[in-house]
């Protein structure tokens, strides 16, 4: 695309055969590829040369298909999760990140109902100028942050939660209606998205530098 | 009634005429009574006589009309609302337990936005074996509080916010899918319902008490 | 955690091998734990030895894990559910119970709609102070309990039926709307957290006591 | 119309002239008219003629407009109400009855937060082949009712309460979803509808006994 | 139960050895029952001397099990189904009608769409006193047959659609928001319910003739 | 704008002082325009000449400002309303179509509870290759009319109804859910939108002739 | 049916058994049909004389079964589709249109994220009098096109997207809710609609045609 | 607070007298505020000299109270809004940004029903790396920024339109769920927290150029 951001492809809604086509295409281009929502029998499915042309993770998911790019940029974004029910949701966007030659810091297991916890990881969260929450339920985790540290806060709601969680619902609205201000959300389970958000900023960094604002 | 709760008149529904008529019987029965969403307006509308036997509170809009307890009991219970537009709630939930004798200790303006506000004053909320914690958009102070403090917390979302808040569904279901274990919940802006819960657990502590269990 | 709850591991969430590195951990601390959502399936994913450590309860899909407590106290508990169906959240909260050391007494089949089932239970009921009403449908149960009983009514609406029962919102708004006062409310067939909030009234209690207040 | 019911005006969306008009016509027919949701602001803003010859009601925002059948049945119905909030709805439908010439028993302030009072009118109700059920918040008189009462049960939700009431919402799926068998649902606030049900039964009666089925 | 209706027991939340039991119990006792939403799943998981004891209907899921009642009353009941997708829903209605020994004239796939196979059957139709209207989607078979019948009519939405249809939503709010006057509604595909509702009809028209009304 | 379609300015979200503004934009270019939503309240707003320059409808709250159109077409477009609540709607719609110089036959009150007043009308709507239905609460003119007429058929909901009518929710459902094939729908109360669905459609038809399709 | 569009069987909630006897009645008849929501599993559920008289898409789902029309239209429909995920639904529109025996231009993967393609392709679109428009998640497609054509526009939201794409509701409510004036909207995925609606305008404009109007 | 962003009074659930008592503690303290969703009516009820202090905006209902910033940095942010009716919330956010003494440049009226008028300020959009989305309805325009523009884009859905655009909550939905990547979201109608997620960025950037990473 023409906005500087890598090609996805999000493979929820096609069969194997669409995403084998699209991976030959890719290879013929001679272009790497980040696969998005790839299930395990999704990935069983491909011709054994694609499949090993994977660098698959089960837990977020994703693969990365073909050459990558090497780390360029690291220390600029932290990834909090709240449980470890968020983790495929956190990979997602680490994955996603990783793909784009940006290293990130991954605090796991940080939810608000042991505040301490948060507590303790605060000051080396606060080094980061982008924090990706990613939370359930509740969501309360995005508000705690939002209140006691200044950087950029991308929240992702989680489909984490039973009943009146709703499916994620609950912790979008609660994003959304935050009591700390300035807080940006993204899609429910959006790790992808979240990712996408931090390496727009990381730009708008980069053209803020360049024009010496 | 037969379970031990004052009688409470919910005046929102009901016609200036309707409420003079029931003020009426009840000071031929020689009976106090509690009203609660009575507005100014219908408050002026009443006759004379019942406006001034009714001690009013416009920021809960409660009035207590006839005699009145002494309070009886002190200690127990703690109110502790996120922000000054809580207030309301807050004061209707103190307004209930002053009508049946209860003093309780109302702790405003420490929402999540400001932990370190809540942080200040959490050994002070821990003294009390009862907390009310009234909060609206994210509600989040309901799952701090949930995680820090092993007291009974009995949650009131209020219908504070817009957009996303959605009138106090959202603290509702935050509350209702919190990550802090054991929390409970009454109807959107229930004050007076979460204060009518309390009561019912001084009630069973009492019946504890006696039975020696 | 800091509140005096036992911990549980909610394991809807949770691969097998999660649930496993989890139980090893605790085995090492010596800890027992609460296992909820443990589907059979899961169970039997785990190894033997873990296996033959989780004593299980297919009804709740609870488990407990190592050593279990004595039953340290009874009498102040009582579990009634409108139908069969409500079954799996009664014992979900009976479990939980039982697992912190407190034994509750457990009424089924009663709904409102043979009025006269819950009448023939009622004083019974009544000798609790501390009563968890399980529901689903309209739930009228709680409302029935919260008009006839002065106990402390934590309520638990559950997702059985179709339709306008909306997988148990409709049961919970009715209890949130009760025409009755004070009852308090959970997430849907959150029996764990009906329980955790009848230990937590249970340890107020106790603070009281000992206090002297 | 061709189904028998008298016909009748539903004010709510229709300006003083648009009802004008049609009284005229009805003047012209000879014809009588029943008036629904009639406010005062309007029925004040018609002819001095039209006004006075308008018998209205004002809890129930109905009016009679010409000349009045006389009652030529009795005993049929009861119309059982829960709350006094109810009131206007109840009104509503015995005001409907009664144009068609239908007299009904009313009885009010029967919600199952005091469960003794209803049951204190059981025998009355049940002498009712047909039972008007009007109820808000959690509607739980009738599933009551429907447990307790053979009679055929026309449920009629009423938008009384806030919050999780949800504008009669929740009172409405929880007669859908009552667990209580074969009890029948009109739309919130919807007493004419009821009163029409009712309506229908008795001339399905009429007809089946004139045709000795 | 108490109020004439015979014992119905609904499959969907029971286990097959659950469901046994219950069987065990009504044999014990010689009574039939009536099984609703019955799998052929776990019909096939009964013992064969239950499962041979079950006269089962795949398209309703209902069984009867044990002796069943003669067929004592006919003609008075219409059972009138939109499309062939609505079958199942018709069938429930017909055979608790049949189970309490009442005979009914189902009519099918007479959908509005086409509204002339309607007006073929519609003389037909008006010779019952009640007719049950089962309809998904815009449900507007229950609208039209309002309109032009002025039996009591029943209706019944079912989840037939998809989309905007939102699992039977759509024609439950387009039956109760009807324009024809005097509908009543039952839950989203509960014929169970619609047969209960006309049981309880024909029962209040035996009492309407005894007490000569 | 470019595709052919008159300007026009939707007064809803604007101040007087912004609609004037914009009356006099247009009179410097000499050109006409359509104003839609405009209350009683702003037009007396406006300055004398602006007010006198408008060609005002109440019912719609519509106004044609400056130079109007002769009528070029005729004959092509039935608009068909169900109650005369939706008449706002239907002739919103006919002044769209007489404000780009196009004539409309409207027939009004023909809602399915009459049905007999529809049928009598049914030849005359034939005759139109375009029908706008406009219909509120339950929508089931638009499914009547669907499987009677040919015609394209552009369907409108209104927010007419209340309760289970949803504010209009529930007649764009039934409409989008109909049995009847082929139905397009409009957004709530937009009877804007369906004339301009209508021109399109006029002016594809002129297309289709000059390309000889 | 008698508005002229071919009858379709819509085999989601039909049985293998249900959809057997109906082709054979339209064999026994002669007559083609088409069949829509067709799973592979149902279609290898008939007989091998059915399964090879159908001309089966695995993409839309949909089958030719017995004599198909030749084209006899070509050139007045486009059917654009925002993303590869949308491909069944356009192919649903495109096979109804073929079955009627109009040919149509499909263009596939213009999504508005990349305006480039469409911009491309918008000269190629506007040469068609009607344009079928299929998207999901944001729908933007629809409004692009919107502003930029002068055709008929009948819009298809789709259910591709996950979280607060709602299963096509965002879709559904923002072609809807458009800014561009004159679009049409159908139920979530149904391309069969949307084709029927083309059908619907082209007969029209043939019996205008002939009229001569 | 600690996060680095000025302090801002939300008038909309407070008092005059509230607002009055706030205003007096900050002249106390000599601070500057901001002032969200304040009418003019409760601006009108401020005292004549508070009323003085304030730099009153009725478009965005904003005001600046006492001592204002100058602007320090200017070049970085474009705020850009479909409609007229979006410009309220475009100046909320460009007068937080004002207050925190950021200039930003406003680009009104490029919604995408006319696309070439957006296409015409694209080049200029592109110089800013943080653009502010404000759209209501379809929130097209958000979608369309997203794929042609590299820069961070926070978007903020508005409550414009009626009926399906359901009170700004499509707008967020399809901005949520938007095909283009990377698009953050805040609260409908919240250009004051958009504003803030943009000093956020601007901070960390500064915080991130200082530390030379
Ligand atoms: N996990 C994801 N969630 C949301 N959007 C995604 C995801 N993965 C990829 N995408 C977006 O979807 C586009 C690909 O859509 P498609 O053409 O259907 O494969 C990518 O360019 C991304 O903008
Ligand atoms: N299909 C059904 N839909 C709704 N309610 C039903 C249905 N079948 C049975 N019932 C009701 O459920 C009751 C039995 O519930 P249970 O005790 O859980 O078996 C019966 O007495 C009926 O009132
Ligand atoms: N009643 C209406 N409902 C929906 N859209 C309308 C209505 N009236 C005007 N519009 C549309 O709104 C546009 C004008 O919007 P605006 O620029 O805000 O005045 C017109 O060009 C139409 O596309
Ligand atoms: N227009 C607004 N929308 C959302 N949040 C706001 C707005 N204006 C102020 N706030 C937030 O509300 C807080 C003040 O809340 P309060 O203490 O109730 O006055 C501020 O610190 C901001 O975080
Ligand atoms: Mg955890
Ligand atoms: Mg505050
Ligand atoms: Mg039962
Ligand atoms: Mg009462
Ligand atoms: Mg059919
Ligand atoms: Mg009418
Ligand atoms: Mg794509
Ligand atoms: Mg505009």
């Amino acid at each position: 695309n023409r906005i500087g951001l890598d090609e996805a492809i999000f493979c929820a809604g096609k069969s194997v055969e669409q995403i084998g086509a699209i991976l030959e295409l890719a290879k013929a281009r001679g272009a790497g590829l980040l696969l998005t929502r790839l299930t395990v029998e999704k990935l069983e499915g491909l011709s054994a040369a694609n499949r090993d042309a994977i660098d698959y993770c089960a837990v977020s998911r994703t693969g990365f298909f073909g050459p990558l790019k090497p780390i360029e940029q690291r220390g600029g974004i932290a990834i909090v999760a709240a449980g470890t029910s968020d983790a495929g949701v956190a990979r997602e966007a680490e994955r996603t990140l990783r793909h784009a030659g940006v290293g990130a810091t991954v605090i796991t297991d940080v939810g608000v109902a042991g505040l301490w916890r948060l507590t303790e990881r605060l000051e080396e969260i606060r080094t980061h100028p982008i924090v990706i929450a990613a939370a359930g339920m509740d969501a309360a985790l995005a508000s705690v942050l939002g209140g006691l540290v200044s950087s950029t806060i991308i929240c992702v709601p989680t489909s984490v939660g039973y009943g009146a969680a709703e499916a994620g619902r609950t912790a979008l609205n609660a994003m959304l209606a935050s009591c700390a201000p300035g807080l940006v959300v993204c899609n429910i389970d959006n790790g992808y998205g979240a990712a996408s958000a931090a390496l727009r900023i990381l730009s708008s960094y980069e053209r803020l530098r360049r024009s010496g604002v």
